[in-house]
């Protein structure tokens, strides 16, 4: 076993994606003492990834001068809770023992998570959640992901697995997903859905048209597009309804490169989940935007870390 | 303030319905000690509710000689955090300090909470839920709701509301609910929901058709009723997959007296869970009926006393 951390140790953040690893590292005060980023090559190896990041964090640290006391790492996957990644495609993983990896290659304690409970993570400590007990926080961008705070504690239900919010059955008997089910929220709002679903519209051909073109159409007043925007806002919307219902969140924070991209979406669902949702669960509840782009899973991880292994 | 509970007093436990209201008096050891229903008349008053049971408490104390150290009342309707009953449409109470009014009346402190979540802390506790620590609770009867536990903590959400599962959005666009949204899972499942669609597939008259008649028209064999049941077990399935994806259980429990009525739902249901949600999230999954059935709101109401007051 490790030695128990102390509040004063450093803790490192990673973010591990499919062409390049981003790497924090925070000292006591919670401050960002200094950050690289690497080129990777997930798909040629686990063992290349964590022998690469170990050395960029020695040289961060030696740096410093200081002990690095735990390290998070986030991750486009699924992870067990014991770090294991089950399945992560854009790395090429599945099996990968990450957590010990880690934890071995930098004598640390080391916790594994899916990249957007880590942007989750971030956006609670650092951004739009800041000060909230109970969030529900949606990624929309190639998938649609999610995480749930409630009562001041991050869920991650049996498996690890608790915020997969995107794998909710919002038209039962409707379009196939990625996953094995139909109708998924996914499978409407994430970016495939709306490339595939403006396909269907005639706004471009299968396997052409983009998340990015529908913008460019709408923007110059396609009335296809303008419409297709709408009713993806509104589906949103309606997903919207169950989860405020259900978790009974005081903010729901909508992120994602759908959402940058169609940052309109926001205040159409926000309408529809206000006029819908129980009067009982809305008291006082705000549907805003994401305030952290890029950097939100590689803070995210620090934020779990710190939670995890340090004495506050 | 109340002065603080022990581990060794007596908690009390009420669940107050339209017609009657039941109590049962539980001693340190958790096992009930004494039991009593009362008929009472909630829509003459919720003075004089708390009035009659209050005197009945005090008879089963006197008979066991001790000290009650903690209330928690069950009440078919909206509860906020502070014990005020918003709204309770069986009950006639809207806006009713019901925790003040049972607190000052017993001299001991009170939580109120609303039945479905009761049950859930029963089977939870006492039921098909014993020993773990991640479930999703849903019962079928007139309406539709369900409790959340997480990481061995029944979640509340920021309003008192979590749980309210029956509103999650299920067929976006689809029937009209008694909520305010469209497509809720309970306007697909829930008793009044099967007469109507019962009345819709020409299987008896509109107001004069019910669950029951359905059930014993699937039992003659009667091939629409035998559809009906099949595609309710299945749009239950497909909510089910959404809240094993999003919420991570080690178990789902599915309860109510439409269950009663159609025990084949849950394997119907099940079978669709599992075909459908996500793989990392299914691990040991079991989805079983729920064990206790009339208790299960007053024990509830014990358990959650038990656990928001007294040392452990």
């Amino acid at each position: 076993m490790h030695q128990r951390s102390s509040a004063n140790d450093l803790v490192l953040g990673v973010d591990i994606g499919g062409t390049k690893t981003e790497l924090a590292l925070v000292g006591g005060s919670g401050s960002v003492v200094a950050r690289e980023r690497l080129s990777t090559e997930p798909r040629r190896g686990a063992e290349r990834v964590v022998a690469e990041l170990a050395d960029a964090a020695r040289r961060l640290v030696s740096d410093d001068a200081g002990r690095i006391g735990a390290v998070g790492v986030s991750v486009a996957g699924q992870v067990q809770p014991d770090g294991v990644v089950v399945g992560a495609p854009n790395l090429g993983w599945s099996g990968v023992p990450l957590g010990a990896m880690v934890a071995d290659a930098l004598g640390a304690p080391s916790t594994i998570v899916n990249d957007v409970r880590a942007a989750t993570w971030a956006e609670w400590r650092h951004g739009a959640g800041r000060g909230f007990s109970d969030l529900v926080v949606l990624y929309l961008g190639t998938g649609v992901g999610g995480g749930i705070v409630s009562s001041g504690r991050m869920l991650h239900g049996a498996h690890g697995t608790a915020g997969e919010l995107g794998h909710t059955t919002l038209v039962a008997g409707g379009r196939r997903c990625h996953c094995r089910n139909h109708g998924c929220l996914e499978a409407y709002v994430s970016g495939w859905a709306i490339a595939e679903r403006a396909c269907e519209a005639g706004l471009g051909a299968p396997r052409a048209v983009t998340a990015e073109d529908v913008a460019a159409l709408r923007q110059a007043g396609d009335a296809r597009a303008i419409a297709l925007v709408q009713q993806t806002g509104e589906l949103l919307g309606e997903a919207l309804v169950g989860f405020i219902n259900g978790l009974g969140p005081k903010r729901v924070i909508i992120g994602g490169g759908v959402i940058e991209g169609f940052p309109e979406l926001v205040a159409i669902a926000r309408d529809v989940a206000l006029a819908r949702a129980l009067p009982a669960a809305l008291v006082d509840v705000t549907i805003v935007p994401a305030l952290l782009v890029n950097d939100a899973p590689v803070l995210g991880a620090v934020e779990l870390a710190r939670d995890t292994f340090l004495e506050r």
